[in-house]
Formats: C-alpha cells, structure tokens, sequence
C-alpha cells in the first residue's frame, strides 16, 4: 500500500499493541485491539464445520454480551484449530487474562489465531506476554502498523483501509486490516480482519451493515477455494466519534455502508493480490445467467478450476477452459450462445472462436488486473468473483515440507 | 506397463490401424478400432454441459443404431470442441468416408477427439487419410500399441489393461486403452477409453454392465476436478469369441462384469498415475459417513483440494489440511471424533492429534502409491476416490503460453 496511514484517519478511542511472545520462529505473533470504551461488535466467521477454538469461544461471547465488546486479541503461529477441550481452554484462559488486565469482563473478548492446525497451542507463552501487551497500548499509527505485521503469516505485505464519512457535522472513521494469502500456509489456516470505528451504531443494525457489505467483497473473493477453520471478520464501533448513533434505513446508515463496504471491498482484492504465488488478480464477472445464485455458481467454477488459473499465470488467453469450466458448473445454459472476453476482447462469440489478435490479448493477459466477462444468454443473474492466477509458487510455498 | 501385450490377450475379429495425418506437429494423431462383423457397443460420456460434436455424434449414431456398431475412429491434436456448426459436420464426414471405405452405415461409426478446444478442425487432412487408413488395418498386439500411442497427448506412457474368462468352454477376452493426463493440456481435453471383447453381449446388457463397471473407476478418479468436454468409454463386444451369449444376471455376467470391472480399474488408476506432473497416487477412503453419496462428496471435496494435493507433493502428512477439507464439503458429522490415517499410520483421533512419528509417516507418503482414510465415526457411509498430487510441474505443463 503506497498511501501512508496518518494519525488523522485513526477512529477515536481504540488503541493496539504488539508482543512476539514466541509462537512464530521470530518476529511479531501477538497483537491486541482494544476499544477505550464498550463498543458495538459484528462478526462474521467461517462456515467450515470445522472451526477453531477462538471462533467457537468468540461466537459465544459475542452471543453472551449480546454484541458489546472492549477488546480483541490475536495469534498468530498457531490456529488452534483441531486441539480439542485443552485449545477451547486456552482461549478461554487468554481472554480471562486480558480482561483481567484491562478490568472488563472475560465476555466481553473477542479471540482470534492463525498459523499450524492440529498442534497444542502453548498459551502460557500468550498469557504471560499479556500484562504488557495491554499496559503498552498506543494509539498511533505506527502502533497500528506493528498490529498489522504481527498477524501475518505467508502475506508479502500488510494490508489496510481506511473510509470516512461525516454526521450531524461529526466526522466518522474507519479502519480495517487484513492477513490472507493463501488461506492455508503449510497447515496453516486463516483470513482474519479486524474493523474499528468510531461510528456510533446498534450492534444489531452493525451486524446488518456487515452481513451486507460481505456479500460482494469478503464472500466475492477465492485463492484456492479451501475455506479456512478460522475464517474471522470483526468489526468493533464504540461511538467515540461524538456523532449521533447511526440508525437503520436514514441516510447516515446509507453512509456508513457505503464507507464499510469500500473498506471491505479494499480489503478483499489486497487478500486476493496477495495470495500465495499470484502474479495478478483476475475479475470474474458472469451475467447472462438463469439466477444471481447460478450466475455466482459459474463465476466460482471458472474462479476455482486449475486450469484457468494455471492458464492466467501463463497469461494464456484460453477461452476454451473458461467454457469448459462454465459446462461443468450445474448450472443450464446454450453453449452455442455464450460469449467470453478476456481483458475487455471479445475471444468468444455464440460458443465458438471469435477471431482475435493471440498477441494482443496475451499483453493484455500480462496486466495485474484482469477483467472477464463470461455472458450465458440464458437469463439477467450475474455475479462477480475475484481470484488470483496459479503459479509454481503456490505449489512450492505449499509443497515444502514443514521444516 | 511392464506386462508384454501378446497377440492371445487380443479379442478375436478386431483390427486396428493408425496414421500421422498432419494435426499434431508430429507423430501419430489418427486411429481406427474395427470390429469385422456387427458389435454390440455401450459408452460412457462426459456430463459437462459443453460436449464436442464427436460426442454429440456418437451419442446420436448409438441411438439410431440402438447399440450395434462397427467401428470407432479417433483423432488427437484437436478436440473439435466449441467448433459450431462446422465441427459437426466434419465429425460427421468422418464418419461417413469410414463407412463408405469399410462397407457398413455411417450410423455404425462411432467418431472421437482429443486435443485443442476451440480451433476449427481440418477434417479434410483426416478425410485424406482415411482410404488408406480402412485398407492398412491389422489384428496384432503392434498395432494396437500404434493406436495406444496415436491418442496420447500429454500422457507419458500408454495405458491397456486385459481381462479373460470361460463361458461354455470357450475363452472371452477384454482389451481395453486409455489417454488421460491433465484433462486438458494447453486447450486440450480428454479423456478417452476403448475396450474391445470378443464377449457376445446384447447392447442393453453391456450398458448395464459398462454403468456398474464405470461407478468405482473411472467415475471415482479426479486429477484436478475438470471435467473435459470430450470424455469418451466406448466398449464393443463383438461375439467372435464363439462362446454362447451372456444374459443378464448368469453367472457368465457376473464373470463379465467383473472381467470388464477390473479392465477398467486398472485403467482408470493408469490415467491418475499418469496424471499431469503427477508423482503418486492418493487413494482417499472415506468411511462413517450419514450415507455413500455423502461420504463421496468428502472423498471429492479432499481429492480436489489444492492444499491437500500440493502437500502430497511434499509428502507432508499434513491431516489438517485434510480435516479442513473435510469440513468444507457440506456433510454434517461431529469435528471432534474423526480418525484420519495416512499411509495406514493414525495421525488423528477424536479430531486432534494422535502423536505419531513425523519423518515415519513422511517416508511411507513418498511412496508411490499412498492410502488415506477418514473415518466421520457419522453413520455407515463410505467411498473411495482416487486422485494424484498435484506439483510444480502440474503448473508448468497448464500454465506454459501455447507457441
């Protein structure tokens, strides 16, 4: 991200903090958002059956404390994810010591991790750094941005957005950061972001905000279609912007949703660019389609196939596994009706080759964003996927034996 | 294959015969299955929704002919796939000059392709060769090796397999080739399969046999999820064998069945071994499941799994990855008491792990041949599916820009 994090797109009241308390070989794992004052929490998190103990205990709280929460810690280096009664403990423990330690209840914590499924996470390395991960909390950017490292994994690079929107004269701010890659690093599982804002706003009309705002961003997006154990997108409002509480359906609602789904929809596609091995982000936009649900069913088969995205990384312009995949989708259509572009050219008119420039579309194939526009002619559903091309890398960043 | 392929495991009054006709840039790309009296056929096609025209006109000459062919032309190097009306004609001429050149109807020749998707075919370099092609043919082992060899692609090996029984004193035989590899090479589709006996069967009941056959084979193996626009089985079985006709449900049928079950097993696992880049064969076994359908829907789920594919390259015994897999395939069975074996070593227990010896269980997942089973402990369900690793040559062959 070329656009540097300035003091003033911080929302008010919320402070972070980092500790490499040592589940990670080196550098950062540990990382505490905390918000000054009881915010409004939503959550979304991962529809795998499998699913982590700190989304298992997060889902409970927030459940609890009815959507009123203060703090949120992370780990990375370990999921904690098929770790049985002992993992369910752990979290439970570190979200004890953090309250206990910021004087809110245990509830009232949100507790997420990333890294290796399946192996014991050592808490006491966790529960030990807490007393100073909470005392040391700052609100500066740079606090912000060692947040943003510490949750990373396989990710090249940090990934962040900002929005903001003004309110009965008040401005209003937003925040959010991301890890991602490639869902999985050798065992590892997880996209995690984590939203604050100073909005003021309901949890329960939060909660729709969010739900809204995922639909084409956070769940318009796939690497290598493995959904993750630990999957968590939470977005904290504690309302210390001094506008007035945003309520549903008024413009202020308009306004929000709008400032969270652009924070969502940056969000996503830097998850996207950055997944492991990709070399350029390819936009599946499929329209034409008997419903909106078959439309995204096409877009997910094309996103998904390993020989369009082995094809993308070759900037190969190969309708033919486009239409191939569409086929194989399940979902009714003419093939003698369909039309592909690839980087805006018309490759494929009434389910056969429309002459075009090889070399030309191969250039345009190069480009980091690649749009394609798949048309059934079978109807007005349409969706939009975004995914990533499939290199060697991602075989080698996923091959490599665990050292 | 190691095993010799010697003129008593060919099926009496088939020949076969082969030429280099100009579509691939070399070698041979055009063979012919002939069986010298009328033949019962029964085949198998692809269910993508995009079918080439040879598959179109196959489906439609077995139906006129209500099963009785008589002969089976192939080429590679083009699939005439998403060729419009023009591919269909072609298709179609094909087998009109067969059948012209042999003496039989048109309808009485089956027409298949594999290779590029989307390119015009040059019927008229296959049209040429076809005179010769009728007038060259032979009944021995060699040329049936050249017809092996004249329909691979990006396969490394050819691939047969035979089977023999007695009914009534006389000997059956079954002799059977296939071309698989990646599904699909730069453009390219298919997987296609022929199996010649000598067995006299009614068409109906060699369908219902070739259906029985085909669900724990070729329906059960995946080498990366895409299916071809071109998948073809075509069986003939003629009656030169002499022996008495088989009937539905006599014991001559269940030795055909299971005669025509292990040809195509031994096949099917040739096509997976030979998948592209491939390095072993993954045999995932799911048991416990609410029910069969269910428990193939996990088998798949993990078999496609990128993750789970890449870190059998790696020769990783990365369970998590297969529990998370698992997860995701939208059965319903409790996390926390799977059993996951890898290479016959229990890994996983109760839903987390079992302590296991890592450089062991690593050791037995190089070999080239790798058994892995997932028990839901949810009910009575199981499956089996094959897949194979998925490697950095996967990519390279896919991603490679077409020259």
């Amino acid at each position: 991200m070329k656009k540097q994090l300035s003091a003033s797109l911080l929302p008010c009241k919320f402070s972070f903090s980092t500790a490499a308390c040592g589940l990670k070989e080196s550098g950062l794992d540990l990382a505490l958002l905390v918000s000054e004052v009881p915010a409004s929490a939503a959550c979304v998190f991962t529809t795998n059956l499998v699913q982590a103990a700190p989304v298992l205990l997060s889902r409970a709280h927030l459940r609890r404390r009815s959507g009123r929460m203060r703090a949120l810690i992370v780990n990375s280096g370990n999921a904690n994810c098929a770790t049985g009664p002992a993992g369910l403990a752990a979290s439970r423990a570190t979200a004890g010591n953090v309250a206990r330690e910021l004087g809110c209840r245990s509830e009232e914590v949100l507790v997420c991790s990333t890294g290796v499924i399946g192996v014991p996470l050592r808490v006491e390395r966790i529960l030990r750094a807490v007393p100073e991960l909470v005392r040391a909390r700052g609100s500066s950017a740079s606090a912000f941005s060692q947040l943003m490292r510490a949750i990373m994994t396989t990710d090249t690079r940090p990934k962040w957005a900002t929005a903001r929107f003004r309110v009965g004269g008040k401005q209003v701010r937003l925040l959010g950061c991301a890890k991602g890659a490639g869902m999985i690093h050798p065992r590892m599982a997880t996209m995690l972001s984590f939203i604050a804002t100073d909005a003021a706003i309901a949890p329960a009309v939060l909660s729709r905000a969010l739900r809204q705002a995922v639909r084409g961003t956070f769940n318009a997006i796939t690497v290598d279609g493995d959904t993750s154990t630990n999957d968590t997108l939470a977005v904290l409002a504690n309302g210390a912007s001094g506008a007035p509480a945003i309520r549903a359906g008024s413009s202020a609602y308009r306004k929000f949703c709008s400032a969270l789904e652009e924070v969502c929809r940056v969000l996503a596609l830097a998850i996207v660019a950055d997944g492991e091995g990709a070399e350029r982000v390819v936009e599946i936009q499929v329209q034409g389609a008997p419903s909106d649900s078959s439309a995204e069913q096409v877009a997910r088969t094309i996103a998904n196939s390993p020989l369009v995205k082995t094809a993308f990384a070759g900037a190969d312009p190969n309708w033919g596994r486009i239409l191939a995949a569409a086929g194989r989708a399940g979902v009714p259509f003419d093939p003698a009706r369909v039309t592909i572009r690839l980087g805006g050219m018309l490759v494929c008119r009434h389910g056969r080759e429309h002459p075009f420039n090889e070399r030309a579309a191969h250039r345009r194939l190069l480009a980091p964003h690649v749009p394609v526009s798949v048309d059934l002619h079978a109807g007005k559903g349409c969706a939009r996927i975004w995914t990533c091309d499939f290199t060697g890398d991602y075989v080698t960043i996923n091959a490599s034996y665990r050292s």
